[in-house]
């Protein structure tokens, strides 16, 4: 994602101020409580701060694109969708047992190695990563709703807020719980599940929650608002069926993952979905979900799933897709600044590479 | 624990219904997303409105015996309470990996076994079962955040019990994470950090926090709150000793849990803490903590603590606190009805068997 959709910088810092403030107090706390719950804060910090901050600064330009006056609450909204990301993202590991995210350590690795080092078991030592990471996405799941409690608006707005901060909660837990299931295989997934699947777990919190936030905070029309979130959800299958293709055929270093992860994790997509229908597939299906499987038989399973036409299906769908949106978005009755920055935003979630 | 801390049963009886209809909304709108997360929310539903209810109980007590005046808020800050636990609970089963609770299956052991009866091997449905329970707990600790953030009370007092609740959820991950830090022994604890982890992740949520949301929604004067503060935590540490205690030498068909299962942990508590420094210990550590522990080595295990003089120990610093903690009941500047409430509230807790 380029910078393009944030030109106003000063914005982009007030917003990475605040969220160092508002991590500051509790990080400054744990250290009085133990050197480990002082290291989580430090590392809950740092993720937080660092980033593409795709979905804050979102909220920002949308909010200010809407002609919203509210810098504040904007900023303070936007610290909330970013630590919602973080809660979400460190969560997901830990139901994945990944203990890698965009090539580092995540929290379960860094704090996993730390005690192998000091002499654990690798059992307990991987256990102790778990509870850690667990524990960090608790503490920022409610540092998110805390400063969405506390926005200082009229209440029938804050309210508005918290309504589309909880139903958001409640569809990113149902998409993550479907994407489980759907990798035990016990059932063949239609594409339509899978690709609502896709949108109830990313879709929903990083593109929908930050437009209708902003839409709310900024006074927007009933209107407008559900021409937003029909835009977010459009958005977020873009988004996800790219992350579909670069999860199987990205450049390992510029994504930072393995293009055999998916793979062994048996993960559903719309790739799987349309590769399943070839009749070559019976050969490679038992490679599908198996944890240790081979380099060699990676290219193979890797092969078919191409061969089959799936790379070819999917990159068509998301052109058709981006198109689609360009014309809803400037059929819309939005600002000619936000116009401008959702075609932007539809440009960058399909052309990223990372 | 018995029923009479809460001799009003219409109090009890309003903060159930209050309860099922929170979760009556959601649990209508998972049933839409898929029969998996339908189930989710059912057993959720189970779980939150079932048990022994004390923190609401508590909440709720307090704030009549208090004169507060404000029933409905009172009774959505204990949901809140009620949600927490719930939260609370889920989390640290699936960071200790016990699929089972009070002798039945908890929510990953419910869904690791339904997915196994439909085919999944082992380790996926386990994966699966943990999955959907650190879910769950995410949505119970939104729903309890939600109705907080909803408080309908002067700005002030929800700002004053917002900033409760996310302390007392800082301390309760403080205490677990100390916790599972504890369990690894890479070093060896003082008793004074076993009681403090105590303290932290179990007395701040279950007796701290609904004593002070209580005073806070009653108005009550800062001495009155400081006075219930300090008899919060420590009516905290006899419920935490008296469970060490039931751990260890209880009876399995009341606490529904095996009396191995702590030593098989390694869980970190004051009779450990005082065994440790018997001559005898040396021969039983390496048994401490070994998740195949036997049967036998477990007798042979327990003897050594027992024998030790540990069990009496902490029977007589039981005793000696709950003395304390009925002079500083009487002595404290509270109403009549709630100091005989907290006298029981002690009592029960010192004398429950489950």
């Amino acid at each position: 994602m380029t910078d393009s959709i944030t030109p106003l910088d000063d914005i982009a810092f007030s917003f990475q101020d605040r969220l160092v403030q508002v991590l500051t107090d509790a990080r400054h706390r744990s250290r009085g409580v133990s050197a480990q719950y002082g290291q989580l804060w430090e590392s809950l910090t740092r993720m937080a701060t660092g980033g593409k901050l795709i979905r804050p600064r979102l909220l920002i330009d949308a909010h200010r694109g809407l002609g919203g006056g509210d810098q504040a609450a904007a900023v303070d909204a936007a610290c909330a969708m970013q630590l919602l990301h973080i809660a979400l993202v460190i969560h997901d590991d830990v139901i994945d047992n990944d203990t890698v995210r965009r090539g580092e350590a995540n929290i379960s690795g860094e704090f996993a190695s730390d005690a192998m080092r000091r002499g654990a078991g690798r059992r307990e030592a991987h256990t102790w990563g778990d509870a850690t990471a667990l524990l960090g996405g608790d503490l920022m799941l409610t540092l998110a709703h805390s400063l969405l409690a506390r926005l200082d608006i009229d209440d029938a707005k804050r309210r508005a807020i918290l309504d589309i901060f909880d139903d958001t909660v409640f569809q990113s837990a149902a998409g993550e719980h479907s994407d489980v299931w759907l990798s035990l295989h016990l059932e063949e997934p239609r594409s339509q599940e899978v690709l609502e699947m896709a949108g109830q777990k990313t879709a929903v919190y990083s593109f929908q929650a930050p437009l209708l936030i902003a839409a709310v905070l900024a006074g927007a029309t009933s209107t407008l608002t559900a021409e937003l979130a029909d835009i977010a959800a459009q958005i977020g299958v873009v988004y996800q069926l790219r992350d579909d293709v670069l999860g199987l055929f990205g450049d390992e270093r510029v994504t930072g993952k393995s293009t055999f992860s998916d793979l062994r994790e048996g993960k559903e997509t719309l790739l799987i979905a349309f590769a399943r229908s070839d009749p070559s597939w019976a050969e490679v299906h038992a490679l599908f979900g198996d944890r240790m499987l081979s380099t060699a038989d990676g290219h193979r399973l890797r092969n078919v799933i191409e061969e089959s036409g799936a790379l070819v299906f999917v990159e068509s769908i998301i052109s058709a897709r981006c198109e689609d949106l360009y014309r809803l978005i400037r059929e819309a009755s939005l600002p000619t600044a936000l116009s401008t920055q959702l075609i932007e935003l539809t440009s960058d979630c399909n052309r990223r590479t990372a």
